[in-house]
């Protein structure tokens, strides 16, 4: 199967976590958009039915977006844990928890519009950071550190297209928010394993090393203001 | 099979597409935080794993959140369309941009914090608001009408789950926006005529005439307010 991921060049993103399922997988796919940047325009914009936004994974004659659908079909389709459909349906919950939680990392720094820049938001933002930091992130980041338990990953041995997740959660929360991550860090001790128990994987090793990897930057949904992190 | 819905009492919200679904099936459910005021506490409060946040369902051993996974599994149980595994993909994809939508519609009235009154977020709330109206819904609805083409309903005959969302949708924001979505109404005809083919079905014209449906008011999802609904 020959796989296309469009998605936003420039930007890790929520196409990351797309891409982290390739790379653990050790499965070609063809990251369409930063060689062609007018594929986003086109997808978006064919005939109906057409996609709502970035992610979108073509394969075959399947085009299938959002990033909760695509890892829900993607997971199994590149041999990922869990096998079965019930823990199957486990982990789209907690995939669809990691959902809610970026799009409010995301508001974090757009809470009045996508539209404006952040700069003309920015005082409504500062305001918004400190209910991230202070209710969300623990309330969040701690159900997950209490449904990690004692495993290594959340289904057994191998990562789930979930603990990939985490892994890029933590990372980009971590670039985002450094201080308060330090904060919060000795509260999230499974957490912290899973991300570097993550980042140790070989594929994984390898992909971060490489070209393929983009780096955090001030226009994707982890975005570093000094001014949103915790006080110093 | 007997099912246990958990949803905050006194408002319709994200529970409420749970409740269509039951109920456009005919099917009997158990919304049992309505009838004993400590049930959220005890299933959000039990042992790892617990769900994240109602709306929750439990069918047996299976306990499952997310408005849009549970409507994924309950969908094809209750024998609504569609039929196969691809379009039960696609009808997820729209299920999802609903979710979005939704999200964006709550944040709208609490673009701060969840944690804070309306009162205290209301200029931010306003701000947010002109966005809303102005891009986003016309966006997602646009889309949306887009997709439902010259068909009754999204896939066939009979409403699916995303068609009943949609309904809800529709409702919730006529409540909420009055004036906006009466100016949106000559570009959405497909959705206002879903809307009503939805509100005249047998089962759905009874439920809503019901005490089991319970109004709009000011403390769910849709709330109307005057100031953030378009100018007089």
């Amino acid at each position: 199967m020959d796989y296309q991921l469009y998605y936003w060049p420039g930007i890790q993103g929520r196409g990351e976590l797309v891409r982290l399922a390739f790379e653990e997988a050790g499965v070609a796919y063809d990251d369409v958009a930063r060689r062609d940047k007018g594929a986003i325009t086109r997808i978006l914009g064919g005939p109906a039915p057409r996609p709502f936004a970035p992610p979108v994974l073509v394969a075959g004659d399947l085009v299938l977006s959002h990033t909760a659908a695509i890892l829900a079909w993607l997971g199994p389709e590149l041999g990922l844990p869990p096998d079965g459909a019930r823990e199957r349906l486990h982990a789209h919950q907690l995939q669809l928890t990691i959902t809610d939680l970026w799009a409010e990392i995301h508001d974090t720094h757009h809470p009045i519009a996508v539209s404006l820049y952040y700069e003309d938001q920015k005082v409504e933002a500062e305001r918004r950071a400190g209910h991230l930091r202070d209710e969300r992130l623990p309330k969040y980041l701690g159900w997950f550190e209490d449904h990690l338990g004692d495993r290594p990953y959340l289904y057994g041995d191998r990562p789930s297209t979930v603990d990939l997740s985490l892994f890029q959660t933590i990372a980009g929360l971590t670039y985002a928010m450094p201080r308060a991550m330090a904060a919060l860090h000795p509260r999230l001790p499974r957490l912290a394993a899973l991300h570097d128990r993550v980042a140790a994987r070989p594929r994984i090793a390898a992909y971060l090393a490489s070209p393929r990897r983009q780096p955090f930057n001030p226009h994707g949904i982890f975005r570093h203001y000094d001014e949103l992190d915790a006080p110093a």
